[in-house]
C-alpha cells in the first residue's frame, strides 16, 4: 500500500484497517455496525481505557508502528489481566495526521491485533479521526470466568508480595535507547514490545490472591497504589530481586544502579499480588515481600527503608 | 477550584474528576483500580467507541464545557440504544492542554455524567493524559436485556422506514450558530447538547425492527450504510417530514433548504429504523419511507430520485 492517510481517505483507511482484523468465538458482531457485540458469560465485563501519543509514550524513530501497536494493546489487555480476566476484546480510538504514511496505520493495526491474539482477544471496532498528534486511545474488555475481581484494596498483613513477569528490562532498554544505541537487542526489545504475563491474573486469582496490579508505573508506585487502597504497609527485599547480567552491565556502562529500573522502572507489565502467608505459589512467582501493618508513610519500603524516586536511597529515609 | 490542569497535577485532576462520578446498581466497580466491572445480565456487551477532537467536532466558544460533555456521551450512548441494547457505563480517555482551565475538565465531566444518567449509565473509568488538542475518546457499553442485536444489515424489501427523535435540528443550529448568532434558541440548543431517543433503540427492537441505526451523519448518509449492509434499496417520502415553521424561517434567512438539514444533518441521533410491512407502530415513530429491492446505484432515494449532498436535488439523478 502507497501513499499518505490523507490520500486513502477515511473510508478506505477504516477498510484497511479492518480487513487486516481476526477473530474469535467471543465476538459475537465485529467491526462495521453502530457497536459490537461481545461474550461475556461471567455476566459481568472488566474494562480499561488508556491513551497513548506520540511523543509522550512512543517515539517513531525508537519503535516500529508495529511495535507501537503490539505496546498500546499489551498496556490495556495487562489492566485486564490484573483483575484476574481474561482479555476479550479490545475497541480502538485512532488520531493520525493527513500526512502520515498509510503504512504506519495498518502496520500498527496487525501490532494491535497480534497482542490481542497472545492474549485470546480480538479487535472488535474503533473510530479514525484526524489531527495532528497520532493517539491511541483504547479500551480492553475481559470476562471474569466466575471469579471475583481481585482489587489494589484487598492486602492483608502478613500476606507475602510476588511478581511474574520482566521488571526493569524495558526501563534498562529505554537507558539504552536514549543514549542512541540499539543493543543488547534483548532489552531494546523489552522496550519496545513488552511481553505482559496474562495468563498469570486468572491464575493469580485461582491460587487466592487478594491484591493485585500491573507494574505500569514501576513496582514501587504501582505497589504503592495497593498499600494506599488496602491500608497497609509493604516491604520488599532487595535480595529476592535478580539482576541479569547483561543489565547490570547496562547498569554499569551508563552510571545506573540496575535495582532502580527493577524498582522503578514501568512498561514491562509485569503482575504483582498478594497472597496470604502460608499459600504455596507456582515457581513463575518470586516472592519479594510482604505485606505488614499500616503505620506513618512511607507506606513501600525496601529492606526496610524508603527508595528514593531519583535513585538509590532516599537521604530522608532510614539508612541501612 | 481555580488554576489550570497543569496547576492541578495528574492526580489532583484525576481526584476532581472522579469525586463528581455518580454510579448505578450495574457497576460493580468504579475509577481508582486498574479496570471497572460492570454488570452484563444479558452475557453479552455491546461496545462502542467514539473520538471527538477540539477544532473538529466541537468548539470551545460555542458550546459550554458542560455541553461538550453531554454531547460527547450522547454521541456514544446513542450508538448502543441504536443496537437495541440499554446504556450500562462509559469509560473516557482525555487529553487536555496543561493551561486548560481545571473548570473547564471537570465541567465537561459533569455534562458526561448528567448524559449517563439520562440513558441509566455512569462514568466507570478513564485515562487522563497531557496534550496539545483536547480530546475526547469514549467508550460506552450496554446491555441487550436478552434481545437480539438490530444491526444495519437486516433489512428487507417491504420494510417500513421509521424514525423517532430530532433531524436537523443541530443543523439549523449550527447554521446559526456559524453566522454569528445564539437563536433560536431551541436550535442552538440542540446544536449544543443533542437528546437522543435512547429509550427507543431497545423498544424498537422489541417492535422487531430489522435493522437501524443512529442519525450521526445525517439520515441520507446513515441510511446508506443499512442499504449497503442489507443489500436493499431504501426510498423516502419528503411530504413525511414536517418542517418546524421555526426551522423554515432560519432556512430562508440563511439560504437553505430547509430540507437539506432533515436529510443531511447529523449530531441529532435520530434513531431510524425498518420495520416489517404491516407491524404497527406506536405514534413516536413517524414513517418516512420504504425499503425496496436492491438495484443499481442510488441506494437512498427522496420520492424516488437522489438527493445531492450540496443540497437539493442532484443534477445526475432522476428529477421530478
Amino acid at each position: 500500500m502507497k501513499g499518505t492517510v490523507g490520500e486513502l481517505g477515511e473510508f478506505g483507511l477504516i477498510r484497511e484497517l479492518t480487513s487486516r482484523l481476526t477473530t474469535t468465538p467471543a465476538v459475537r458482531l465485529g467491526p462495521g455496525d453502530d457497536a459490537a457485540v461481545i461474550s461475556a458469560p461471567d455476566r459481568r465485563v472488566v474494562a480499561s481505557t488508556d491513551v497513548l501519543l506520540e511523543g509522550r509514550h512512543f517515539r517513531r524513530d525508537w519503535s516500529t508502528a508495529y511495535d507501537v501497536g503490539r505496546k498500546s494493546a499489551a498496556q490495556n489487555l495487562a489492566d485486564i489481566a490484573a483483575m484476574g480476566a481474561v482479555p476479550t476484546a479490545l475497541l480502538l480510538g485512532l488520531i493520525v495526521p493527513a500526512e502520515l504514511p498509510a503504512t504506519w496505520a495498518t502496520e500498527m493495526m496487525d501490532g494491535l491485533r497480534d497482542e490481542c491474539q497472545v492474549a485470546g482477544a480480538a479487535v472488535v471496532g474503533g473510530d479514525v479521526v484526524r489531527g495532528e498528534t497520532i493517539t491511541i486511545a483504547i479500551t480492553a474488555l475481559g470476562d471474569l470466568q466466575g471469579a471475583e475481581p481481585v482489587t489494589r484494596a484487598g492486602a492483608r498483613p502478613g500476606d507475602q508480595v510476588a511478581v511474574t513477569g520482566w521488571l526493569g528490562w524495558s526501563a534498562a532498554g529505554h537507558a539504552v535507547l536514549a543514549r542512541g544505541f540499539r543493543s543488547p537487542r534483548a532489552f531494546v526489545e523489552a522496550h519496545r514490545r513488552p511481553e505482559p504475563p496474562y495468563q498469570a491474573g486468572p491464575a493469580a486469582a485461582a491460587l487466592g490472591a487478594t491484591a493485585m496490579t500491573d507494574v505500569s508505573d514501576g513496582l514501587l508506585a504501582d505497589l504503592g497504589h495497593v498499600a494506599a487502597a488496602s491500608k497497609v504497609r509493604i516491604d520488599l527485599r532487595a535480595a529476592a530481586f535478580d539482576i541479569p547480567t547483561q543489565m547490570a552491565d547496562i547498569g554499569r556502562a551508563v552510571g545506573v544502579e540496575p535495582l532502580q529500573w527493577v524498582l522503578t522502572g514501568g512498561e514491562d507489565h509485569a503482575i504483582v499480588a498478594t497472597f496470604p502467608p502460608q499459600r504455596q505459589l507456582p515457581a513463575r512467582w518470586r516472592v519479594i515481600g510482604e505485606v505488614q501493618a499500616p503505620s506513618a508513610s512511607p507506606q513501600v519500603t525496601v529492606d526496610g527503608n524508603l527508595w528514593a524516586a531519583s535513585g538509590g536511597w532516599d537521604h530522608f529515609g532510614a539508612e541501612d
